[in-house]
């Protein structure tokens, strides 16, 4: 943590349920501050995973909003066409957007959550972005964020910082603060399946296991495997 | 115009149908480019304006999308509250959308297009800023735009640029490029009323009608007074 614990007041935080964004909603909250939660859900997210972060922000008592972003579906996909005919419904597989990265994705995240934070008056908006991000998302990194950063101070007269916490800290990392905290961290969801248990097995599980592992905290997440 | 009419490939344009963002696809079209349209609708946009943008990218031969934001009202309404229960459909008037300055639209809308110009494989993304724009809206202003670029040459590992090449003209001017590149300018809609006219009275339209002036070109446009 360290370098944003000092930052005060109302922040509108990007939250996605999963381990890293919850441990951030629990901390902003210890912070004593105003938080706002927004899921972003491209149309890419199981009935599962946005209950379970409905149900976590209740918990934490922090507001929370689901931004359907699925009208951008057809836009983002890779290879993507264009014209004034709707892609039909269905023609863009869950799971293959799931496992697809994103063009530009934290940035219009960040985009609409400081669109949000001007609306609302909050000086801040917060992601999850960890260390272990960097190596595969530029989006994830210091650098983008220092260049959002100035961006975003010229983009109204009010200016909204974006807060970044977690930009050197690692996955175990995260787990232990959660514990620390009381974060309910075997209730997050990090699968990429739609199952009513964690798979076990996808990329997103094998980093959670890991996390808790690393850590040395016992995993109470339901497995498949 | 000057320092992008060396630009080249492909690109991505925002596209409202009014007459500045007109002229600017025309004149992607004229410098050969491969051109896309987006239009931003937050749920403020009247039919008319819609079927007048359609119509005009179909004539410049451009493939021509509508990309729904509306899901976003609730949260961009200066004031709003977000929380769980959805907020009623007709709760903001269109009318009040308009004249309010969505907050962080500029950024929204060039990061939504450079996502867009990523999955396609399009270099660069445009918008019609003009020097009219840069005393009322801070993301029309140059050094907004170079904090993007900065921002968007490290979201991703292709870039994209951003091109706002009237950042630099006023609106008489892109008038009368228009008129030199055969805009039908009389068809671009500007008004913010929903007739079947534009009003000639409010906002936009009188802006609109000083640039025709100005630039020394008979106005066709239709106006109720």
């Amino acid at each position: 943590m360290g370098e944003r614990d000092d930052a005060a007041g109302d922040v509108v935080a990007i939250y996605s349920g999963g381990m890293d964004s919850t441990v951030l909603l629990w901390s902003l909250v210890a912070q004593g501050r105003g938080v706002r939660a927004l899921t972003f859900d491209y149309g890419q997210r199981h009935v599962r995973e946005i209950e379970s972060a409905s149900a976590l922000a209740a918990r934490a008592g922090v507001p929370h909003t689901v931004v359907d972003l699925s009208s951008l579906r057809p836009l983002i996909s890779r290879g993507s066409q264009t014209g004034d005919e709707p892609v039909p419904e269905g023609h863009y597989e869950a799971e293959s957007m799931k496992t697809t990265v994103v063009p530009n994705r934290n940035m219009v995240m960040l985009s609409v959550a400081a669109a949000h934070a001007l609306a609302v008056g909050a000086p801040a908006v917060a992601f999850a972005a960890h260390g272990g991000d960097h190596a595969i998302y530029p989006d994830c990194r210091p650098d983008f964020v220092e260049a959002l950063n100035l961006a975003l101070s010229r983009c109204d007269w009010g200016g909204v910082r974006v807060e970044a916490p977690f930009l050197s800290v690692s996955k175990a990392e995260i787990a232990a603060l959660g514990a620390d905290l009381g974060v309910p961290l075997s209730e997050t969801w990090s699968c990429y399946k739609g199952g009513l248990l964690h798979c076990g097995r996808c990329g997103t599980c094998v980093e959670r296991r890991e996390a808790f592992a690393s850590a040395g905290l016992a995993d109470l997440t339901g497995y498949e495997s």
